[in-house]
């Protein structure tokens, strides 16, 4: 079948999701960084769908361990895989003799708090929630502190985006599509994204006009994706230092900037920033909806949560906490985050090589600019007048496409394109990444 | 390791859920309609995991797909298993080359479509949009129509329960707890759940004083599950019947009353309502978390959605389709709507047989009376002044468990058991549920 035809089949049966059929390319196959359409184009997967796949595609454990789980719940019964474990508890024991030949695993819930805790707040200093998708975590770390504040506000940032169901919805601002019909939530202060130290000045101003005695949290991701294209909040680590001065809470959305794409385990960590809860997604389950909010066990413990707050159909299910206990697993076992944080300054200094002879704006021509950091990057294009460029951006997507770079525009409202590369990508394929980029920049 | 450690470990590393720790019993296997605990004790599932294991437990059929799903993830890298498909298509073609040695079966959102289709509005009048959740498929019925309606109020009923996060916690009733930090909005009006002519006529005169003609559309559980313990609407079909007239579009959500559970594929089928929306969830993809919005075609065909305004990072997950693919394909091949209608007579009539020494309220008796039609059903417990009695209601829970059933309360709100179970439940699976309720309720 060929692309006009998938399109044309999915109009038919399908209401439309984020872009338009014909903006779709068919992928029929993928293999680690690579992924392959339908006339066996290659394409080295420059957007990791989005960081969901920071561990590359089908990645030959994870998709043993899962084929071994499958077969055990059908050989052995294993588990309840049919619900999340909101009613019952599952089984630690039983999980860890539900082994793979080459490797002895626990996939129970508390198992994963005990893989993701040291790399938060800490084995002794942290505590979890555990929902299916990121938005959800988002909606559960904003009610905690709603809660137990028992304030309604809470502040977020300008351009932010944070998921596209209630709370979540509520605080992001990226995108007036996601919110138009129902208005804005009189509840969300957004104050400017602190890049620099006049934005700082500015966030400042407005929170004279703040009710911060009525806010119960504020919400960031330290580099901002969706919105920002990869803008890193340089002053962020300020702003939060004001607001919890203040009696707020802090949260670092962490759902795509996390789990090491950033150089660090948590952009938090590389930004020295200090939040009060983690949110993490995405990538976790590897395609499995999946999500964790960390919380700093000292606050939990003195402000407890009552059952039936947060829960849900897919909470704690097995086969997403499997997945995310697998992918947990890979993590360390192939020193997934070390391998981007080592990579990093290569990828830095061969990206600027890439883009070096289109960098200057000078007013007089069109340039393009790299932002964010570690594995975690953009190029956004901009026009003579130094303003940023949509049409050139869709442009330089086209034509890394036509260079076997697979990637995404960082959203529709900012003319960024994504370059967030698996975290597995090896040496070889950041220079290859690279040199594409630079054949498609001088085309372009 | 026994039920006090896992509900220690739990507690420590996990914020609390649906219901405390304490409450929980540890599930370490599962087989068909049979779940057996960490003692090897066995219970019926009564409520099916809160409908989602329609199928039962561990059902060989999906367990070996599923296996093979992954099999081929790994030896052929067939699909991009990682994130939705949002921004890509996915193969058809090649999905159908994935066969399994018994069965050769399409795994696309396009199949999953052309399944759904004919038991909804028609293969030629239904369209749809896939989420991953119950609760973000009811938030894309109601975006939907507020979107092409212009209007920003909708209706939904007392008590009714559509989930979690943003629309469809908005216009939830069951509990308090869901938004008591948040508050309610404003955009939605809620009536009576229209059971009896009174409700009905109680309905009509609230109508008065909302204006309809700021209403987009109307929200309702044809069988209201957890706020009402299977309640039936049996005059929904007079209220949708006048709010369609006053213009407003009707929604059914169908995410546990629907696929087989009232006797036909859908409730509203059974109930003879015509809602323009109906959503689906829970069981749809057998654990895997997936959701289905089926709309009406005509509707869609002159009112066009824009691209961008639903979608999400698990949307048309591969692995969420894949599995409601087969869950659907075991529906078909195993006739489980066709199952369950046919023992749907013999279970109320052995129920209400169970039940029948106890179920005169004379004023001076406390008793038990039974709700909800097909497998759908609930015992309710009244107290002797004809009061629903919650002590009743978890000293019954209790009594089951002790007899091998394991059931869940309708909610917390709601003094009703649950008594759901599974539509591949066998005569033999029915008459032996039946015999524990008599002999719990006796005990009780």
């Amino acid at each position: 079948m060929n692309r006009q035809s998938y399109a044309d089949l999915h109009k038919h049966w399908i209401i439309p999701t984020t872009i338009g059929e014909e903006e779709k390319v068919a992928l029929v196959r993928s293999d680690g960084v690579w992924i392959f359409d339908e006339y066996g184009k290659k394409y080295f997967d420059a957007c990791s769908q989005v960081s969901c796949a920071n561990i590359g595609h089908n990645h030959p454990k994870f998709t043993r361990f899962m084929e071994r789980f499958w077969q055990n719940a059908g050989v052995k019964q294993a588990i309840t895989v049919t619900m999340g474990t909101d009613f019952f508890h599952s089984n630690r024991t039983l999980l860890r003799e539900r082994a793979l030949d080459f490797e002895e695993i626990d996939l129970s819930p508390v198992a994963l708090a005990e893989r993701l805790a040291p790399h938060i707040f800490g084995k002794d200093n942290t505590i979890f929630g555990f929902q299916s998708t990121g938005a959800e975590g988002i909606n559960l770390a904003i009610r905690y502190f709603r809660t137990i504040t028992g304030k309604r506000c809470w502040i977020s940032l300008e351009k932010a985006f944070h998921g596209r169901h209630g709370e979540s919805r509520d605080c992001s601002d990226s995108n007036p599509n996601h919110w138009s019909e129902n208005g804005r939530n009189g509840d969300v202060y957004f104050l400017p994204f602190p890049e620099t130290h006049e934005d700082l000045k500015r966030a400042k101003e407005r929170l004279n006009s703040i009710p911060l005695k009525d806010c119960a949290c504020f919400i960031y991701e330290p580099v901002q994706g969706e919105g920002g294209g990869m803008r890193v909040g340089n002053y962020l680590r300020e702003l939060e230092k004001i607001l919890k001065g203040d009696g707020l809470y802090s949260i670092s959305d962490e759902i795509q900037a996390g789990l090491g794409r950033c150089g660090k385990w948590f952009a938090y960590q590389q930004l020295g920033l200090d939040p009060d809860a983690v949110v993490i997604g995405k990538t976790l389950g590897n395609g499995i909806p999946v999500s964790a909010v960390g919380i700093k066990r000292n606050i939990v413990s003195n402000n407890p949560f009552p059952p039936g707050k947060v829960s849900g159909t897919f909470s704690m299910s097995p086969i997403g906490i499997a997945a995310a206990n697998i992918t947990m697993f890979i993590y360390e076992d192939e020193k997934i985050v070390e391998n981007a944080a080592t990579l990093s300054p290569m990828f830095d200094n061969l990206l600027f090589q890439a883009i070096a002879p289109f960098n200057e704006n000078n007013g007089l021509t069109p340039c393009f600019k790299i932002d964010g950091i570690g594995f975690y990057k953009s190029i956004k294009p901009y026009d003579l007048s130094g303003r940023p460029n949509k049409f050139r951006r869709d442009k330089l997507v086209e034509k890394l496409r036509e260079f076997n770079v697979w990637t995404l525009g960082a959203s529709r409202a900012y003319p960024a394109v994504r370059l967030t590369p698996p975290l597995v990508s090896k040496e070889s394929d950041i220079k290859f990444l690279c040199e594409q980029v630079a054949k498609a920049i001088r085309s372009a």
